[in-house]
């Protein structure tokens, strides 16, 4: 923390040759050092000039003039950082942006860390950890449905309603507090059983925010999900069509497909984390016993089975065996979601659903011809399963972030805890810590009391420069 | 050409993911195009801020808003292009700023061409040929040295030449046209034998000035060098040392590696491209013959040979078969320069540098210990035999394009016949068309005059967005 008060500066733009690159430096006096190595053509400093206009002029180093470009200076609090910050502009070389961060450098700034720039704007109150975290989201975000929802939170829809549960619990533990100290006196006209009433719909509100985390891990992470069934029904098939049906978001972006797990794919708001598995049956080759195997490993880890099975031929005994491991499955993760998809639908069918039926037990049930490529409907079921069709990614307040999932997930204890004290006529001083805590862990999402642990641990998982 | 009036876009920071990319948007009516996809925070029109100004406001495409950002306006002809240009600046994520930038081709902008942005600014007249070619080297610059030469190039330094020589040219031209109407009066007071003074003095300057593409190229583009000799004699360790001399440039840098020949090293001035060859012996396997057959075909393509022999064992039939190699690659490359390596000179010399001269004529000699990784007189002799020591990287006029260089060499072809048709006592016409042709070649360099052909192939070797 004591880097405070010093000045930080990183190149700002993705590493690599491109026409323009940005070298962003920030903290008290960022101008003093820009002036060092930035000099206007028109031969004023760059403190003489309007705030925030972009000014040509030389960058130099130690050797000499390096490069030209623009510098355009932030004075404090209006800054990205909330610091005075200098944004210079160069010619995107390697080694050329190397340069002149180094002769920013020995003007007198320090390598920022990684995040270091959204920490302090973090720091001095430019933005919320909401908002840092959805900055974070943004610029990994893989499908138009996860910038959305970033770009959603970024503006403020969950810091809202996060400030409007926090407030209301605000409201509601100064009325429990008057219920304690004047019990039997007018000065208070909130009954117990409205307090209980207020605490019960604050408790509900946390919880209705909560079942939004469903959503936003589909959208934002997606849905770990696994293609399986016995050999030679089509499941690579199945793989392709999935992978194909969206492709356009996955694969136009150059340097998309280094950063990103190959199958992963957009699929409607929902993205899949699909993996392929080996044919699932008694398989006497060693080797392919070890595919088998984890293949059945990989239904117990996925939150949705996409079961396939060939519709244009009667079920067999590698189908029931099959159908016997996923029952294994899903006695050990009871949460798992199977869709048995009932493949080769351009054929004449002949088995009916009641016979899927009695090898899954309440499968959704899907049919389709992965050879033609159209998966529409398996993706209209995905979404309606995994998704809350009630929500407006762009507008409505929704938790996309494990952290903060696991403050709300404690303020609803909290909050259930206070909602047992008033029930069982435990005295309401217990009740009103309960809801003290609450307000601690929901004013954790957006930052207002977090440890600074949690706070480095954010930050550092930015890129330098940002 | 008829693409000049419309609006064209592109990402011109590099591909990835970092905090920010910018989006460089340039044409008549590049605002109006902004307007429809930036919404400044307060609530006025980009157009409405001052001109160059940072404004900060949301950026929306179709689906509504995508991201937050900064834009400023640079309304022509005070902007890179010459023409309205916008730069916007938003998160840095590799989807995101793909959206950005479809929001903006909604808005009416075309995706620019490659370099297409530079290339508007040389039609606008906002730069000459030498200065989009030297952005160009400067972006790619892998040295300290071929920085400080782009970015002198970039200020002028070679344009400034250029247009002497031109204007030299010019009144040398209008002295032998007045000399041909009027040769007897007194109307003009230069005699024959000064024109051809004056003649022969620019002819020099041209050649001059194309004997710095020698050093030019020695520090932009590298010295092809091969390091050969018989097995066992350190070759290997002489290419650790070498890559080792100025590594902090070589491998500090992110993304380096990938664009560049790993045997790519800076060598004080020069740099070298390395290739290291396998031992030249008389091999009986046959895999290694074909090792020593590309050994010996290098030879002849290198610049400069690095021959290396063992100096604490006496010289052998092996090193005379090597000998032998090298002076066939000189028969048939005679610009080749070798220099002799005597390596392992931390043990005792066991012959002197004349029984080397018996195997290499004219070799140029040193002894080095590979192993102590010190090669810094190795790397003083390259810099001697390849760089002109008077040449200033950071001020002088330096030729480092190969296509400046033809046209300047064709340029000096001009004169030297121009000074034979004088000294011959042809018609002075004939020097004057002679000279005028050297104008128009020397005019190409900068691109005063030069084909269409030319400009898109110089442009199309940049990356989009610049």
């Amino acid at each position: 923390m004591n880097r405070l008060g010093s000045v930080i500066a990183a190149v700002s733009t993705p590493p690599g040759k491109g026409g323009i690159a940005v070298i962003r430096i920030s903290g008290p006096g960022a101008a003093d050092i820009t002036d060092k190595v930035f000099r206007p053509k028109n031969e004023k400093s760059l403190l003489s000039h309007a705030p925030r206009t972009a000014v040509y002029g030389d960058i130099a180093g130690e050797d000499g003039i390096i490069d030209d470009g623009l510098a355009v200076y932030f004075p404090a609090p209006n800054s990205y950082t909330g610091e005075d910050t200098v944004e210079i502009s160069c010619h995107g070389g390697i080694l050329l942006t190397q340069l002149v961060l180094e002769a920013v450098f020995a003007a007198g700034a320090l390598p920022a860390e990684p995040g270091e720039f959204t920490k302090r704007a973090y720091i001095s109150g430019k933005l919320g950890l909401i908002k840092a975290e959805s900055v974070i989201d943004l610029i990994d975000a893989e499908s138009r449905e996860s910038v959305k929802l970033a770009s959603s939170q970024s503006r403020g829809a969950l810091s809202g309603k996060i400030d409007d549960i926090y407030n209301k619990m605000k409201q509601l533990l100064s009325s429990i507090y008057a219920y304690i100290d004047f019990p039997d006196e007018d000065l208070t006209d909130v009954p117990g059983s409205e307090l209980l009433s207020r605490l019960s719909d604050i408790r509900n509100e946390v919880d209705s925010l909560a079942s939004t985390w469903k959503t936003g891990r589909a959208v934002k992470d997606g849905i770990s999900a696994c293609i399986a069934g016995k050999p030679n029904v089509g499941k690579s098939s199945l793989l392709n069509a999935l992978l194909g049906y969206d492709r356009a978001i996955v694969t136009d972006i150059a340097g998309t497909t280094r950063d990103i797990v190959s199958e992963k794919v957009s699929l409607g708001r929902a993205s899949l984390k699909l993996s392929d598995t080996a044919g699932i049956h008694k398989a006497e080759d060693i080797v392919e016993r070890i595919g088998v195997d984890r293949a059945v490993e990989e239904l117990e880890k996925s939150e949705l089975i996409l079961a396939v099975f060939d519709g244009s031929q009667p079920l067999d005994s590698a189908d029931s065996e099959f159908a016997f491991h996923i029952g294994a499955a899903r006695k050990n993760n009871p949460s798992v979601r199977v869709i048995a998809v009932i493949n080769k639908s351009d054929l004449p069918a002949v088995f009916n659903d009641s016979e899927i039926k009695k090898l899954i037990e309440d499968a959704e049930i899907i049919r389709l011809s992965a050879c033609s490529g159209n998966v529409t409907t398996l993706a209209e079921l995905i979404d309606r399963m995994f998704i809350d069709g009630s929500l407006d990614l762009s507008n409505d307040a929704i938790i996309s972030n494990a952290r903060q999932y696991a403050a709300l997930i404690r303020a609803r204890e909290d909050l259930d805890s206070a909602l047992k004290s008033l029930k069982s006529g435990f005295t309401q001083d217990i009740a009103g810590l309960d809801v003290e805590h609450a307000m601690s862990n929901i004013s954790e999402i957006d930052g207002l009391s977090v440890s600074e642990d949690i706070v480095d641990d954010i930050f550092h998982r930015f890129c330098v420069g940002k």
